[in-house]
């Protein structure tokens, strides 16, 4: 039985037709029955590309060869499948790679090295990329400009709802349009997540440009989530400029004239981000833990990443318990800069705490009716510098255990 | 309603009597309604301490106490509530700790800082020092050489049976004994858990070498467990030596005399430590996690801790699933040296991958009928040097949801 859809769901938005770029998805019978599970996209000559991926050190076939592929900056298609991730299979996961993106590639009429691949789904079993083969001509036939909802699904794990996120923004005038999707669930955390992202933008953006953008985009996002602390072998994203928009020349090095730009992306990508975690395994709740008063902003974002990966909080946050003593154990075992004197906690913005003891008789009454809400936020306060980041998680929850206790049989 | 027994509970062992250490526990009514939550134990005149303690910056007013008294290595008295933790709570929680020292103190007839002191509980609210130093004198007058088990309740936060352990040992042909208790059950991680142990001997060993081989010992029990990777702000591991056998004076450096002790004293380490871990909050299995092959030592315990605080492994275990996937996953994430390429799993002895790719053909039925089992062993091969370690956790189950989610309310 599939869990029902997360409380913290959000609808899909609206995704407009984006030049350059036609997609569609197909049901190869991978693992799941009833349902798509194969994802292709077709991109116009000329599209650059850029990407990131997970820092896991087992990655996954397909990542392997996203990175082979990615220095050349150019990509005419993207195939994903759900259901196997193609990690930790050896010769066979090689093998399986090399085969898909040779098929993806003669019905584009590329080389294979322009097909990036992504796979997500259960790890060491063997891909059988034969049913990806078999299924991707008929796929390729009908591929559509306005298939994103359709793509969306396909990526789907243990997901509970699709996801995606659209923006416009203006390059020396001219309007360009970023539209992403993204999957992810459980494994989810810096750096990256069992996530899956791919943004596609009509925008003409030389590779290192765009490449610079992604990176920095992703450190602002998708590095700054976690479900479970666990890091995934397959995280991927990539991100794809047809360059069908017509705007003056972007410099390589991209520079001021991809400010709205970077802007925008950056909007996509957190959307997509904050989406991953409303769909945590199990989430009831979505959780934002803002760090200030760090020794430096790398340093707040420490913080504040042990704090949401402490099972102990996430399970007070599941228990609708403004536990602040757990939230000053996780700040104290994060293992950077802390006065204990000087630390401070406030809860849906109820200072509870102040310079090392409890704030004498403060109204408990609003942190109770926050914390019975969907949206949780934590604020810790360091008292020692000016670094600051926030960072987003989600409860720890029976569903959590459900899910994982029973995935793979 | 407190939860059952752990399944992998074990019987308190018998304690003899240890010359030089007499204990008992009372009601002070701390927190808990009809149980014991005060310790007491006087030691005899010359008494030498030791202690490590918690590496969390935050770190409770017991802890404080006992660092800035320890460096005179000399102890008369032990005092433990369990109920309240006294940490983060000011100079409110300073003047409580002083407040116990002092009473303790008055009723030894021993200077307040040969007291040694220990909280567990909740974080954040005053500890109600007057309830303990109300309990002492009458709980002073009952104490008793014999008071092992008591003692060993009267220490218990959420922990379902109370932890103990002895062994004897010879130095220079005579025979000294070690008896332990320990609490723990969650908030459990290096370095080092909520957890409190306190290990007493009657051998005469200098504070300093004393110190030594405590730490030795702790660094491989104490830190090789993990329940849910959070660390406590009151760990405290104390042993005392009260000097009442008959045996050759130690050197002050300790040296080859304490081999014996040593050994003696890291078997009474590692089975309190794993006795935590069987009461892991929620746990239904104990899990070992060898890993060989590392680069060193250190990166063998930290890629082993990975995967012991991997809540996807953890979670896969409570399922019965040998998801070795997961473990694949972990090891990566590690951020250790590792290689996927010469990367081996086994689970319960049995090689399901080795060299980066499962073993083709693999007989899954030892693996499922161990699984079911109440202790799961997992070997991790990395083939890049001669680094192992080996550590220790428990599944995560619903029972951890269930305890932690309501604990404070």
């Amino acid at each position: 039985m599939p869990p029902s859809i997360s409380p913290l769901a959000v609808d899909l938005p609206p995704l407009p037709e984006l030049a350059g770029v036609r997609l569609g998805a197909a049901a190869a019978g991978i693992r799941y029955q009833g349902r798509t599970d194969l994802v292709m996209a077709e991109l116009a000559p000329g599209t650059a590309v850029a990407g990131v991926f997970t820092r896991n050190r087992c990655p996954g076939a397909p990542v392997d060869w996203c990175r082979s592929i990615l220095p050349a900056g150019r990509a005419r298609a993207l195939v994903v499948n759900a259901g196997n991730a193609n990690v930790f299979t050896g010769r066979a996961g090689r093998e399986a790679v090399q085969a898909t993106a040779e098929a993806a590639a003669r019905l584009v009429g590329c080389p294979a090295r322009q097909v990036f691949l992504a796979s997500t789904g259960v790890i060491g079993e063997a891909l059988a990329h034969a049913r990806l083969t078999a299924a991707l001509p008929a796929l390729h036939a009908t591929l559509r400009a306005d298939a994103w909802e359709a793509a969306a699904r396909g990526i789907m794990t243990t997901d509970t709802f699709p996801k995606a996120a659209t923006r416009t923004a203006r390059i020396a005038g001219a309007e360009v349009r970023i539209s992403g999707i993204a999957k992810g669930s459980g494994m989810i955390a810096p750096d990256m997540a069992t996530m899956l992202c791919f943004v596609f933008t009509d925008a003409k953006i030389p590779p290192a440009a765009l490449q610079s953008a992604l990176a920095r985009g992703s450190e602002a996002s998708f590095n700054r989530i976690t479900v479970d602390s666990d890091t995934s072998t397959s995280d991927t994203v990539l991100l794809f400029a047809t360059g069908q928009a017509r705007h003056a020349r972007v410099p390589t090095a991209g520079g001021p004239m991809l400010a709205g730009f970077r802007a925008a992306l950056a909007e996509v990508l957190h959307e997509l981000a904050l989406d991953v975690v409303r769909d945590g395994e199990g989430a009831q709740k979505l959780v934002r833990i803002d760090v200030n008063g760090a020794v430096s902003a790398r340093s707040a974002r420490r913080v504040g990443l042990a704090v949401a990966n402490s099972p102990l909080v996430k399970t007070a946050i599941a228990g609708e318990d403004a536990n602040w003593g757990r939230i000053v154990m996780a700040v104290g075992k994060s293992g950077e800069p802390a006065d204990r004197d000087r630390l401070g906690v406030a809860v849906g913005g109820v200072w509870i705490a102040r310079a090392g003891a409890a704030v004498p008789g403060y109204d408990e009454t609003p942190v109770v009716a926050h914390m019975k809400g969907r949206e949780i936020s934590i604020t810790v306060e360091l008292g020692l510098g000016r670094g600051r980041s926030s960072v987003w998680t989600c409860d720890l929850t029976h569903g959590y255990i459900d899910i994982n206790g029973s995935y793979r049989s």
